[in-house]
């Protein structure tokens, strides 16, 4: 099986279960499932909830153990999306090919679908189809790795960053904040629920590490060198916004580079797996090669 | 011990609690921990904390046990205020007597301190000092009740319902999901966290119920009565808003009525606990005569 196959089974098999678990409730809450529907489902390369999948399926767990935990980190990963897309945030309007959340919904319902999916994601954690230890640890990694101390630390330290040029050190911790803590989380929920080793869990943790930051990086490279119908969101908002990315503070070429060495340190840390862990080295190559 | 000294006793607790679980992580994240503490800190009376706390008391449990999940409760509590006073919801610019928290730090930092404390809630019910079984049901009973077939169900009906006049079933669903859903989940987890059991847990439930939905009325009673100043918030705003309420729906006499009828429902609810149950009458009284 490529990568790219992987990413695609995973992805309809998470598909299915986040349909399951938002059920319509009647008509006078209509417009708040509709807009988690349209924000969660048929979007997106499912890249985190895969890490959970492949991440349990390499420690020798059941997929099946592995997937409410998968569908748990989508749900934060999109309600993320949904609030940062919001006009107080970084007011967009497109997201994934389509008008986000808030521009087809209206912002209160846009908050309120994001809010709604932040919650739901911690009841999914306690599917019972996990032991209660497992779902335990997982939703103490998953709410530390989303909250204050994480992505939403992340977001306010991006957010602090606006408008002005930051140094390296803070560029690292604010993405180490909004993208990497989720991304890692997404990696040791699959360990937790495969009940993984130490060792593999460190194993994990550094190929998503290091995988997060490669993302970060071709995403900023993605921003300044494509235009926005290809990348299916608003290009080149980085620049208007006068953020600092990892372009604008090495250049393309060294911005390249970093990308590169950032892919061969996650695929450095699947060494333990063997050949097992072929499908994710394969996964960081199509990532940090791809066009949006 | 009266019922006006029971909610002051918890609130110290809490207060002290919620403290040391909001930590100041360097000067990148201030701007977000000061707007969670601002918000969570020094306010509220504290109603659903102290029901999680008694409740697990006059089931017979340790109240070191309740306190982690009073302090979930009121950080679900805590980031629904700022959600809801925020611009695109109810754009109010007071809260508790105070600046509300999007009026203080501004709206980016005001949405994300909401989504942080919503996040923290769930960590906080997996404080190790609570066996697995009781952290699980904690955050399975939590999630549901703040989720969208709870709360954020409830305000998205309050939403829907503005500038139009509803009825009383649909004014019952908004508000069981508003306040209803959480005040009741209070009170389980406090039987949660003494492993009481299922008549106790059916209770304290009812108990929660009546109170909230006696809360609620009074809510609306105040709003119509009392001026800005005394209330520590904008008085007045759902006539301005031309909500539905209990007052414009049944009058101001009717309605004064149902909040006593309740409160009765609320303390006959009691009777499996005997004289244990006397503060939570007391409590149910309290609220039923307050001005603010």
């Amino acid at each position: 099986m490529t990568a790219y196959e992987m990413l695609s089974e995973n992805a309809a098999l998470v598909e299915d279960a986040l349909k399951q678990y938002i059920v319509q409730q009647g008509s006078l809450t209509q417009a708040l499932t509709d807009a988690m529907r349209y924000s969660v489902l048929d979007g997106g390369k499912r890249v985190r909830p895969t890490l959970t999948m492949e991440c349990c399926h390499i420690c020798g767990g059941e997929s099946k153990k592995a997937l409410p935990f998968a569908c748990g980190v989508e749900m934060i990963h999109s309600y993320s999306l949904i609030h940062d897309d919001l006009p107080c945030m970084d007011n967009d309007l497109m997201r994934r090919g389509k008008p986000s959340t808030h521009a087809k919904y209206g912002e209160a319902t846009a908050l309120l679908a994001g809010d709604a999916l932040l919650t739901l994601a911690f009841e999914v954690l306690c599917d019972p189809i996990n032991p209660l230890e497992a779902s335990v640890e997982a939703v103490r990694e998953l709410s530390r790795a989303a909250g204050y101390q994480g992505m939403v630390g992340g977001q306010i330290i991006d957010l602090e960053s606006e408008n002005k040029s930051v140094d390296a050190q803070t560029l690292r911790a604010m993405h180490a904040g909004k993208t990497g803590a989720l991304i890692a989380a997404a990696a040791s929920l699959g360990v937790i629920a495969a009940r993984g080793n130490k060792i593999q869990l460190e194993a994990c943790r550094q190929y998503a590490l290091h995988l997060g930051l490669m993302f970060q990086i071709t995403d900023d490279i993605l921003d300044a060198t494509v235009d926005s119908s290809a990348l299916g969101k608003t290009a080149g908002k980085d620049l208007k916004q006068h953020k600092s990315t990892y372009v604008t503070l090495y250049g393309l070429k060294e911005a390249r580079k970093m990308a590169e060495k950032q892919t061969n340190l996650a695929i450095e840390a699947l060494h333990p797996f063997g050949q097992k862990g072929q499908q994710l080295a394969d996964l960081a190559h199509l990532l940090c090669n791809r066009n949006q």
